[in-house]
């Protein structure tokens, strides 16, 4: 399968290398209008390197598309792809706003769209596990979910200023991840954070605790933090009726040290998602492939993506008005 | 030290070991309105029984008093045991209502009221260390806290019946070490779960989140459920700026298991506060033996067991109207 | 049960904390020619204080007899116990040599001679769930197991010099645990080791590796070092054909820190025996006094200790000729 | 550069992999008696495929040489490569015998032999990060080190008949790895096992244990078994004056499940060396690849494998002999 990529920033780097190490992928083409970054990126992995994105996204030697562009061009992108009859892997979130995003969906409803989004944890081995185990009965009636999730480091002060947020830079995978696993969301609340004096005046959250409730009644938590000193902190508890299912903290190695002062003491935690993820980039690609291939569908599908955003949106809502937000 | 204890219930033994065990103390007296009980308690740990309380709270021979009466009797028998003089040491909650709680702080205004509250889990080794390292400057800045506690398995429906609801019997320990580990409430929310239908007609929830923010913009998180396969299940986490300190449960040995099946297996939790808190209810005693003998403060103070109630009230509030309380 | 203990160190301190602490037993009298060391510890937890240890082995005010003495007297002791018709719960060693112990055991052979020997470790909850879940047939054919035993720093010179040497003194907890697991020991080797400049002028190893075969073709492995930077190091596997029993050290709290530099650290383990096996100990009195008052057999038995004895010699001497010693 | 495999067997493909992945090194032929194994080889991973080890060995299109051959043939493949000019990573041990190993070490003195033996665990990062920490100081002085070393399960009869036997087939990476970390061994004993009836009729040991002493009194003990129910069990012990450093078995998630029968409870290990050290494998030939590219000493050496080779046979010695064994 021909793959191009829109986009040769962080989040294109870890696409890129998956492609590269499939063994049915073949990376040919890197848009950027940063030319020299794509050139980078197709030294590194192979394939072409264009400043225009339509190359990539209705290219007659393209199979299919990924998505890493700006937010604010994903629905657009996404469109073009599809109407040119390319498959699309599209980073999150899905569009800018959540109108943006329901207009994308019924402008693809009559066509034959084949559109998943990046929500790569979802394919991460030890969370993937944690929900086999609960569809599995081995928790028995799944009632609680805490998902804890913190950066090593908050992003520069301009990166925030165009992300859209916490809820929906960050969070947005939390959120999702929380529906993947207590369903269909009926209504949350949430309180944001000021926790690092200098980023005050991004006038953005820098931390925050969202509680979601199903319409089944489970409940899950998502504690979310910029910063986190002993490095990337994913951890996932999934409560339920006959037992829990909790997935830790990776280190780089199994090994522990004990001294006079403390003992079994770990590495810190893979520093970032291009270490913690590795895997999960992988089997994302995978599946994605498989089911162009296959023509099964795309899962987590658009659709998912606009729910995530959704969420994202009312959990902003639900901090900055201290109101708990029902979704429709 | 001679020691009274109201009550010969469940609680009063928890208690009665902890004074046997005590090189000053001595348990002289336990009252019961039934009288077997305290007899059958006496006959463990020492000292008479009585069916009369007055004779704890007023009697000559009684140097300090332990109240594990039915809630609704604590205020008032802590008013009489100050009155008489005696040193109180009342388990939570201090009162069946908020209002009848600060009516007891009032009363007691004048006196020279020697009253402390049973929150036992402040004394428990693990949590205390768990806060003496955040004291001591090893997690910078506290910023969230996540406090997981949920029992073994629910009461009677009896007993939920009169136990004030989830937050007031169960929640306040967890409210009160938000409270103890991120300073004075500013606001909160709380979801209520109804996961066992048996308990429905309770009227009571039988699991919840709260969240709840201080007045420095610090975020506690409690998560509760009244039953755990897996047994009492006691966690923290104290998350800061520089690292976090986190507190696993206890099980009753280091044993592991390896199998075919899985690797590491350890025994379910301690099954349950008798078993779990043995060295908290000793220490929290030690610590009212040693103030009362001191003429030093007695902590947990009756006005943390009123503002404790102030959050459980609150959380209900906020479970049963979807709203952000705000504490005044 | 009135017990008297002979001796008024550490070990006996041990004993008399778990014998004021045990429901149906009463410390009543401890000898020990320092009169002020036995006075203290009767101060504490009840009795007489005497110099003399025929009171406590002779006396008709004792039911039973604790020995903490020296090795050296042990066999005396107990032979005159016995024959006053005293049950006696005798510390390890049994004897300075295995020829006095082999005598003792032929002295008392006539007569009802009720003898424990103070095997506490297999009393310890964890290495008797690791022993239970062996025989219930968890782990399969029990074939290969690991003892780690180190001391969390060396004992002083002088004790060292009449301690009988690391086997005898330290190694034979272990080596008990070792026939207790994988029965009847065969043959086997060791290494000692100088690892502490400052010892060698003892003349004694300070370290060592033990290597057991049992009759039936079983392997036990004993680690053991007079030091250790992180505590009282206390491990246990057995590995058996169908999985494996594994008892980590025990911490103080179930506390870990998660910093910059670390994730997971927890506090150093316990530092001594005193802290580590306070159950055990409690266990093994408690294990006493019921067999005594049932009649029942005593276990570990004095032959258990002089089969540690004999094995501890055998270690000895394989360490020292840098042979396999066969057991007869 | 271009590489050449000798042998098409389990090992060869953990090899071919590692180079197909590798950036700067290509695949370009395979050789194997059995041809069809070497086209399948090769499609998957790159290159050509022959049934002459020679044109390998010493063909004009290659750069370097992994020998994946069976034992018997190490030694001349290994002259035969090294006088054709080519690097070579051998596969251990590197010979059927001492004798065989040492006349190969005589035989390549006057060349320029640039000779790797594949001791694989040594660039584990777990065990690497173990010996960085005690290189760095943050054990003190080493004194004891622990091997656990189990297969998750026996390999055929057939295998076991010409693997050499327990000692040069599988002790022999423990071996390697003692040295690796305590240094020049003076003296062993072991104690083989026959723990599976099956494999009596082989001759050969299902398990062992060896205890190795440096020159500077150091003491390494190696616990070895052909099963393992739990999967391949890969631990290390490095314990040293002022700490210790563990490394634990490697889990194929973080996930961990708590139920009402146990808690904590994670996969099996890792079930065999393809997934445990799949980056071992990786990084050694990255070792490999850059020693050859920079002319520096490649390491481990020829020499190195010698020295396991050696003891190896002492191990096997010492267990027949039931006596310890001094090296020269």
């Amino acid at each position: 399968m021909r793959i191009g990529i829109i986009g040769a920033g962080r989040i294109s780097k870890v696409h890129a290398r998956a492609v590269a190490a499939h063994p049915e992928a073949e990376l040919v083409l890197v848009a950027d209008p940063v030319l020299s970054a794509a050139q980078a990126l197709v030294a590194q992995y192979g394939g072409r390197a264009t400043d225009d994105p339509d190359q990539v996204l209705t290219g007659v030697d393209i199979d299919a598309v990924i998505i890493c562009s700006p937010t604010t061009l994903h629905a657009q992108q996404v469109l073009t792809a599809v109407r040119a009859g390319k498959p699309v892997l599209c980073e999150k979130p899905v569009a800018a706003t959540v109108a943006e995003a329901r207009e994308l969906e019924q402008a693809l409803a009559g066509l034959d769209a084949r559109v998943m989004v990046g929500f790569n944890r979802r394919f991460d081995p030890s969370f993937a596990a944690a929900k086999a185990a609960a569809l599995a009965g081995k928790l028995g009636e799944v009632e609680q979910v805490t998902i804890t999730s913190r950066d090593p480091a908050a992003p520069s002060k301009e990166y925030i200023a165009t992300s859209g947020g916490i809820f929906k830079d960050m969070s947005i995978h939390d959120l999702d991840m929380a529906q993947f696993l207590i369903g269909e969301i009926a209504q949350l609340s949430a309180v944001g954070m000021n926790m690092d004096p200098d980023l005050v005046e991004t006038g953005d959250f820098d931390g925050a605790v969202v509680t979601l409730v199903s319409k089944t009644g489970k409940v899950a938590t998502v504690i979310n933090s910029r910063h986190c000193a002993t490095g990337y902190d994913q951890r996932l508890e999934i409560f339920g009726q006959a037992g829990s299912a909790v997935v830790d903290n990776l280190r780089p190695t199994a090994l522990s040290l004990n001294t006079a002062e403390y003992s079994g003491a770990q590495d810190p935690y893979l520093d970032f998602f291009l270490d913690r993820y590795v895997e999960a980039y992988a089997l994302e690609l995978a599946a994605f492939i498989e089911a162009v291939q296959a023509g099964s569908p795309l899962s987590p599908s658009l659709h998912d993506g606009v729910i995530a955003l959704e969420l994202a949106a009312a959990a902003e809502q639900a901090a900055r008005t201290n109101s708990t937000v029902f979704l429709s």
